[in-house]
C-alpha cells in the first residue's frame, strides 16, 4: 500500500546531444532536460559522460531512485543485448551501451532504436494506448520508423524491423546513405530534399530560394525552403509536392502492408504542414487500397521532440 | 481420453475451381481434392455448390463430423464478419459468405484472404511453427502476401493487412490492377510479366519466344517465357533477371520493415527457379541491411498449390 511513486528515467542519444527525461508509472512527464555530449571520445568516455548528465539530472530533480533507464539511439541496435551495432551518426561500431550504462548507473538498462522508441511515444502519447496497431515514421534528416502490432513494439527477429524509411519506392532512383537505390529517406529524408534543391540551385531554378538563402545568411534546409515556397518561389513549392506525392507512397504502403489503426509523423520535416501534408494524404487515399485507406488516422505528433525520449522511458513500462 | 480425432474442413476457393483439404487437429494432411466451380451463378448459389462439393468430399471420405471449415478467397476479406468486400476475380462485393456457408454446412467457419491463408501454410508447413515472423509471398497472376508476427496472422485493423503485392517500388511506374503506380504486382506478378513480353513480341524483340509460341500453341506464360530464356532469347532472359531484381527490392523491403526469420515463396512464377531467385536473392543482399539481410532465409515452399487450402484449415488451430 506503499504511495511512493516509481519513477523512470528516459534518454534520447542524438548526434550532438542528449536528451533526458523522468516520468512516472502513469507515464506522466515530470521532468526534462537536454545536455549536449561530444562524440568524438572513445565510446566508454561518451558514456561515462551520458551517465553524469543523467546523474546530475536525476540530481537537480531530487530524485535519487529511479525503476530504470530506457535509451534510444540512432542506428541498427540489438535491443536484446543492449548492443550498438553500428551508428552511422554517432560513429559507433558494436558498442554494449546497455553494459556500460549499467557499470556507472547500476539500474536496469534497455536500448533501443531511436524511431522505435519515438512509435512506443506515439502509442502512449498521440494514441493514448487506444488503438492495436500504429506506425510512425520520423521525419528528420534521416527518415526512421517504428512499428506497433498489438500494442507493443514490433522488432523482428534481430531487431533492426521498422525501417521503413529504407524501403524502396523508386527502384532505379538516387543512391541512398544505406547503399540501396531510391529509399524513401533519398527522398523525403531532409538530406534528400535539400540534394534535390541544391540541384536545382546550380541550375538557378530556384531563385527566390536563392535570394532567401543570400539575405537570412542560413544554410539551406527544409524550413527555408518552406519559406521559399510560401513567398512563391516555383520549384520550391514543386518540390514540396513531389514530396508529399512520395511520402503519400509511403503512406500508402504502409495502409496496404499493415492496415493499421494511426500513422503518426513526426521530426522536423513533418512540421512544413499542409505544403506537404496535403499532397501526401490526397496520394495515400488515391493509391492505397480503399478500406485501409479509409480507416487509417494519420496525423502529426503533438509531442514533437519528446516523443522519443519519453518513449524511451515507456519501454520499462511495456 | 477419446482417442477420437477432430476433423477439421480446409477450403480455397480461385477463379474457376475449389480445393478442398482435411487435416487432423496435428496439422496432418489426410485427404485433398479439387472440383469446379462455376462463378457466373448468383453468390448464394455458388456458395450453396461450394457447400455441396464439400459434403460430398467429407462422405467420399468417410467422414461425418468435422471441427470447422477454413475458408481461403482472393480479395478484401472482413475476417472478423466473415464476409468477402470484395473480390474482383469471382466478382463478387459484399457477399456475406461466412454465414452463406454456415446456412448450408452448420458448422464454424472462418473467412480469410487466400494469402494470408497461404502465409499460415507457410509457417505450419515450411516453418515447422519453428519461428517468430515470417512473410509469405504468393507469386502467381498476381501477388498476394501474409505476415506471420509472433507465431500469429497479422491481419490489421480491418482484415486488409499484407497487401505486399500492392506495395509501390517504382512509384511513377507502370499502372496496377488495383489503380495505383509501380505495385509490386505490376511488375513481378504473371499478368505484369505477361505484359512486358508482349510488348517485345510487337517489338520483334524476342525472336525465339515468338517462335515457340507458334510452334507450341500456347498461350503466352511464364512458364513459356522460362523456356525461352532457357532456349537462348536474350530478352527472355533479360526480363527474368529484371523481375528477379524487382523481387529484390520486394524482398529487401520486407526485410528491412519486418526483419522476418524466414520469407517463403509460392505460387506458378515462384516455380521458375533460379533464373528469377539468383538475382533475387542477389539484390535483396545488396539492398538490404546486413544484419537482417543474413538473419533471414528465403525459401521456396516445398507445398505449393496445398499451402492456400491447408492453411485456411490450419486458421481454426490458430
Amino acid at each position: 500500500m506503499s504511495t511512493r511513486k516509481n519513477y523512470i528515467l528516459g534518454a534520447d542519444c542524438g548526434g550532438t546531444n542528449i536528451k533526458m527525461a523522468i516520468v512516472d508509472d502513469s507515464g506522466r512527464l515530470l521532468h526534462s532536460d537536454l545536455q549536449p555530449i561530444d562524440y568524438k571520445k572513445q565510446p566508454i568516455q561518451v558514456v561515462r559522460d551520458m551517465a553524469q548528465r543523467l546523474k546530475n539530472f536525476l540530481a537537480r530533480c531530487n530524485i535519487n531512485r529511479v525503476k530504470g533507464l530506457g535509451v534510444g539511439i540512432a542506428g541498427d541496435v540489438d535491443p536484446h543485448k543492449g548492443l550498438v551495432r553500428f551508428s552511422p551518426n554517432l560513429g559507433w561500431n558494436n558498442v554494449p551501451l546497455k553494459e556500460y550504462l549499467f557499470k556507472f548507473l547500476r539500474i536496469p538498462v534497455l536500448v533501443e532504436n531511436d524511431a522505435n522508441c519515438a512509435a512506443v511515444g506515439a502509442y502512449w502519447l498521440d494514441a493514448r494506448r487506444d488503438c492495436e496497431n500504429l506506425v510512425c515514421l520520423t521525419l528528420g534528416t534521416g527518415v526512421g520508423g517504428g512499428i506497433i502490432v498489438g500494442g507493443k513494439l514490433y522488432r523482428g527477429t534481430t531487431g533492426s524491423a521498422g525501417e521503413i524509411g529504407h524501403m524502396t519506392i523508386d527502384y532505379n532512383g538516387r543512391r541512398c546513405k544505406c547503399g540501396n537505390l531510391g529509399c524513401a529517406e533519398s527522398l523525403i529524408g531532409a538530406w534528400g530534399i535539400i540534394l534535390s534543391a541544391q540541384e536545382a540551385l546550380k541550375k538557378n531554378q530556384a531563385p527566390i530560394l536563392k535570394k532567401l538563402i543570400r539575405e537570412t545568411n542560413e544554410k539551406l534546409s527544409p524550413k527555408l525552403i518552406e519559406q521559399a515556397a510560401k513567398k512563391g518561389d516555383a520549384f520550391s513549392r514543386r518540390l514540396w509536392k513531389q514530396t508529399g506525392v512520395q511520402l503519400g507512397c509511403v503512406l500508402s504502403n504502409c495502409v496496404n502492408i499493415f492496415n493499421p489503426e494511426r500513422i503518426v509523423l513526426s521530426g522536423g520535416v513533418s512540421k512544413v504542414g499542409n505544403l506537404l501534408l496535403a499532397p501526401a494524404l490526397a496520394t495515400m487515399k488515391s493509391r492505397a487500397f480503399k478500406v485501409p485507406a479509409k480507416t487509417v488516422k494519420v496525423t502529426v505528433s503533438k509531442y514533437g521532440e519528446k516523443l522519443g525520449v519519453m518513449g524511451a522511458a515507456y519501454l520499462l513500462l511495456e
